[in-house]
């Protein structure tokens, strides 16, 4: 019998103790032993809880009991988390988390901690999908040369609503928030920093890279308009907030924004609150996953499945490395190299296009596809799109800036980078 | 470090030793150990081969060594197969293999006799797809409800260009050939079998079921015509071969068949040469995994990836299942209930229709959704279209024959399920 706390006993750490009785059978047949969970902490005593275990607010007692075998984390939080965890895995005791801030910021420091105790956290990543065991395990033979994942099912329904329903940012939000599917507060999905913080537990395991959100390149939905979303219909592209990783030589980068993406490639047909992540290997070549990235029952589907490898004893290195320290660095941001869509609203008058072109041209911008739409028939007014070759961030940047200076620029440029 | 031997050095073995040197840094990193193949076992030495290591044609001499800690098994073929794979693991030597023909009859006979040795499978399923992993590890929490499986990419490639360019199932199979997509004869594919062996091998993982190739309805794809993929497209579907499982209660229904999907479910997307396999889970919901699901790179990622399983000393119970004995058993095929379409080719006469409802409605079939075209005007025959509520199996095969035998039926009437 392995016996276990459940620290925060939520939606999903109520799932999880409903997994364990609903399906005791099969988990006991699957791992040979019964999971059982002892004990639930919780903050408020005096709230009322679907659960039928003991539960206390007195989180040391727990901590301090010698019959518990796993604790399971799901409180939140990051620095006040990361101690308690710390102090359980000092004990010798495993941990499974879906706490993915806590390991955007201390997955190192809690693998070094390890000892004999193991950590599984595949429900910090993509809910129920089994992607952290798909990446360190799976596939354990290749280079990884991209992760391209949909990983965040609030900005996939939102930017889903916005291409099929043509509604404004603004209203697909509230009306998200309204379902459930998006926070009062929407900064954290919205803004791509939980996003963020999975692709830094995956670029991980995938290159050893220890990297901080602060790090890497964050941009949120927030700026889509309905003119990208014209723009990605004429040109056969879906719109998707990606966290993307890809080794380049000795270098990894790593970044979260919206992307274009061509309509036909799989990750593009990924629709809805659903994730998706793409997974390229130098001999398997693309692979891809799919399913609810988030919801009590998926998540908790995935705390389990780590329970159950604890019980079978078939634990693959926390990481996926043996030996720690890779070779490989963070690209600086403004390295990066990919295509790039400009959206530049002017003044409808002579010499506009020239002047535009020019600045590209020196930023070293060679333009793909052009397209020019006026809304307005005789309106003073027009919208530019254009789709760029591959270039460097650094210059799409400087060009953004130059173009935002040229007078007839009636509006901030906006750019959206394109994966292809 | 651990010393391989590869049983059969053909396309995948040859990628098998390829990864275990190009790629000998990251999984080393990986699981801590080299692996180095010490010798290839060929029939015939007289072959010119891409391949790096010491090749032998004497097999036994290979068994009999001490100094090897895993056999790759990459032979193919049954019976003959299955003695030299027990003689190994009664030797306590673990075993990976790609072997699904053997797995599909051979595979509880096998769990029987690993004792210390363990057995990966990883490659016999979906390629490069971790879909072994996701089944047994990534979803152990679950009950799973259905399996549902794009499980040989030849039949998808063709179904794939059938439903795209309106080419015949035989002009589309000869280009298939010539693409070395399809083998030169097309029966174990096309017919449904090696779809039908993987099905066997996921669902022992799902339901701990033991059933053979024999006990399960397998159809293949070579008569789809022109005319099911008009009333595909018609009626928004995709037409794919689908390996189904179902827990049904205490039952499993298990089948490969042609089926018609509809076109916005994800697994209707996976198109061309790809694989795509569905698993529900009654918590986890669906999820979908998508990849190569041949290849020699492809396939080999899998072996490797079981091969550092066992280097890291991490390997779950061989098919899942730490207890043995499954409560489930397999339903038979005449009670398998789905919906149904049918193709039915008849003289352009008064009282067709009538008489054709009259047999569906003994037959306890109720009519969904019915279209009628006749190719030429004023032509002496019309083809009639018929989709089903759920009905029986039983009862669609004896409406098929009553349908059959009336005067003014052309042509033996066509069938294919409806998955939805």
């Amino acid at each position: 019998m392995i016996k276990i706390a459940i620290l925060g006993v939520g939606t999903v750490g109520s799932s999880v103790v409903k997994i364990l009785e609903e399906n005791a059978d099969v988990i006991k047949a699957r791992c040979g032993k019964k999971i059982v969970p002892l004990i639930g902490v919780v903050k408020d005593l005096s709230k009322a809880r679907d659960v039928n275990i003991p539960l206390t607010d007195d989180i040391k007692s727990v901590i301090e009991r010698d019959d518990i075998d796993i604790y399971v984390e799901l409180m939140g939080g990051v620095e006040g988390t990361y101690s308690i965890v710390k102090e359980i895995l000092h004990k010798g005791k495993s941990v499974v988390t879906a706490n993915k801030a806590m390991l955007a910021y201390h997955r190192y420091d809690l693998q070094k901690v390890l000892k004999n105790a193991t950590m599984g956290f595949e429900a910090s990543v993509a809910g129920g999908i089994p992607i952290i065991k798909a990446l360190r395990e799976g596939l354990s033979a290749n280079h990884i040369k991209a992760i391209k994942g949909i990983l965040n099912g609030t900005c996939n329904y939102i930017l889903t609503k916005m291409m099929n329903d043509k509604g404004s940012f603004k209203d697909v939000l509230k009306e998200a928030q309204e379902l459930g599917y998006a926070e009062a507060d929407p900064t954290f999905d919205v803004g791509g920093f939980d996003a963020a913080h999975k692709l830094l537990i995956l670029s991980s395991i995938a290159y050893g890279i220890d990297a901080k959100p602060e790090d890497i390149l964050i941009e949120g939905i927030d700026n889509i308009s309905s003119e990208d979303i014209f723009f990605a219909k004429e040109f056969d592209y879906s719109i998707k907030l990606l966290g993307i990783a890809k080794k380049q030589g000795s270098r990894v980068e790593m970044r979260v924004h919206p992307s274009l993406v061509p309509k036909d490639h799989m990750i593009a047909k990924v629709d809805g609150v659903m994730n998706g992540i793409s997974l390229i290997g130098d001999f398997v070549g693309e692979t891809m996953y799919y399913g609810a990235g988030a919801g009590g029952n998926a998540t908790a589907s995935a705390v389990v499945a780590d329970l159950v490898d604890i019980a079978r004893e078939a634990q693959s290195p926390m990481l996926g490395f043996k030996s720690a320290g890779s070779k490989l660095s963070l690209m600086p941001k403004d390295e990066v190299e990919t295509k790039y869509y400009f959206r530049i609203k002017v003044k409808d008058e002579i010499g506009v296009l020239a002047k535009i072109a020019l600045v590209m041209e020196k930023s070293q911008i060679s333009i793909e596809s052009f397209l020019q739409k006026t809304e307005v028939k005789k309106s003073a007014s027009t919208t530019l799109f254009f789709a760029t070759h591959h270039c460097k961030e650094a210059n799409v940047q400087n060009a953004l800036r130059e173009i935002e200076k040229l007078e007839f620029v009636l509006i901030k440029p906006s750019m959206i980078r394109i994966e292809d």
